[in-house]
């Protein structure tokens, strides 16, 4: 006998199941059939792409020995997935932001670099044709929440500043809702900037609150089922493009909030935790702005571009 | 720099990309906090799944470094998948099956014991309320085909005749179809009977032709961007019960089929291929039927059952 070890998820606990030499023959002979049936496909990236994922999806299936009763489950789960997701609601998208699917697939695209600054999740929230502001300006544009004056630079990795990088921003207002879940069409709490001439930026947005996901859904209850929280972490979203950078899309966290450990999504990342300092009433503020009784929040991104050379990890290749 | 294989498809094609040490640790760190997001969940059993689902999807991501367009692609091929699916079509049984998901799942569940008869996956037109048949009777029903005189034994692994198992036999017409694709309601190739005092059973049935899984939606898209045949080899459904035995469900293929080496849901098991010995018009049969200017075809199949105690494969088990 064999022992297979559904090798350790942390390290210490491990799932060991005796199979066969027979018996593991068998599903290692399918496995390679199934691969083996890939090979007339004239794409080879295509062909890498679906032996790869037989080969791990079987891995799965045989590490875990999964039950027939479990794969109805997954198969019927997967249908409610399907079944809910439409043109405004993408419950597969969810499911692979839940799983962390969408992070590790944007730390493959945006691989560390120098003092780069690091990406994170685009979120389904971005809209194309946000309002211009001026530097100095606001985004909220009448979305409710505390005032926060954000500022900083952008700069290369060699530490030269851009001059005229576009910057989108966007965030939930204090409910913790997008313009785009009003029922009115309302643009607000988005807007994009330029950096000036020495690569200086800075806005009035709103101090960023949590909000949950969608979970209303199959992806909520499988959340529920497993004892997680739907909630993503307090941020602000930045999408940063100059010629010759790569885009970077990005959040910055708020320092202090205790869903920083477990963001649904997995997009929180330590270099992109901010302080967002809190201001008592009648604090001057940075550009004369009077804000009566209300307190506000400042904070600091400086923003570091790589360049767009290394854009991507190239693709592993194919060299069969 | 740490060179990570893609290890090999098939022993000789490699895939290596170049991650550096620093990325690594980025990526490894993510997935193991996807991994412990899980730590909260109260069902031990789906800790563990969730947590081999999360280690085998982000190595498939880091593997083949899967671009954002990839992943696009992914997210839109699940929504057509999902949005095909109704009472009457399941599109993610039919991805299972073509990923030979379904068959690994199967053989995961009916480890090999002994002679026993291998398992192989059950399909989509199995239907409960089959007429039943006395040994040798005919279960074709009307439709149309080859009739094709089946005989064999039930027995379990020492040998021993089994009286009274139940079998369940089901198949395509000549044209492919089984009657719940016909538009009437008819039920047609399909029967259940049972072995008598001594083990033995023998039925007419249709000698089995070759059908397509439906291909008119993304799965059938996803073969033919691949360059596979949607086609199935050519089978005769069983399922066999009996108390104290293992139930199986199974199919005979008939030996010679080209399509043999290609089933798209790779259900084809060695042990399973039989010879359908074809039968000249006027050759006498076995109960003296007259089939005038017909041909026929004659197979045996000997049924040996596992015991149920060894029904499935135990789940792997989370010591932790
Ligand atoms: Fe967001
Ligand atoms: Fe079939």
């Amino acid at each position: 006998m064999n022992q297979r070890l559904s090798s350790a998820e942390n390290g210490t606990s491990v799932g060991v199941t005796e199979v066969s030499d027979v018996q593991n023959a068998i599903e290692e002979r399918l496995t390679q059939t199934v691969m083996n049936s890939f090979d007339g496909c004239q794409d080879e990236r295509l062909t890498f792409l679906m032996k790869a994922l037989v080969r791990h999806l079987h891995a799965f299936i045989r590490d875990v020995r999964l039950t027939e009763a479990e794969w109805n489950s997954a198969i019927e789960f997967l249908t409610e997935v399907g079944h809910i997701t439409d043109d405004r609601r993408q419950e597969f998208i969810l499911l692979s932001d839940v799983l962390g699917a969408s992070m590790q697939t944007i730390n493959v695209n945006n691989v560390a670099h120098g003092d780069a600054t690091e990406a994170t999740v685009f979120g389904p929230f971005f809209t194309e044709n946000s309002p211009r502001i001026d530097n100095g300006g606001d985004i909220a544009g009448g979305a409710a929440g505390q005032p926060c004056w954000v500022e900083g630079t952008v700069a290369d990795v060699e530490g030269r500043p851009i001059p005229h990088a576009r910057i989108e921003v966007w965030e939930a207002d204090e409910d913790g809702f997008y313009d785009v879940q009003y029922t009115d069409n309302r643009v607000a709490a988005r807007a994009h900037l330029f950096s000036d001439d020495d690569g200086r930026y800075r806005f009035w947005g709103l101090t960023p609150t949590p909000y949950p996901i969608p979970h209303d859904g199959p992806v909520g209850r499988m959340l529920a089922a497993t004892g997680r929280s739907p909630m993503r972490a307090s941020h602000l979203h930045f999408m940063v493009s100059a010629p010759g950078q790569r885009t970077l899309v990005t959040h910055i966290f708020v320092r202090g909030d205790e869903l920083l450990s477990h963001d649904t999504v997995f997009g929180v990342k330590d270099s992109l935790i901010t302080d967002f300092a809190e201001q008592p009433p009648h604090t001057p503020t940075p550009d004369g702005r009077q804000l009566g009784e209300q307190s506000w929040s400042r904070a600091r991104f400086d923003i570091v571009l790589a360049p767009d050379t290394i854009a991507t990890q190239p693709a592993a290749v194919h060299a069969g």
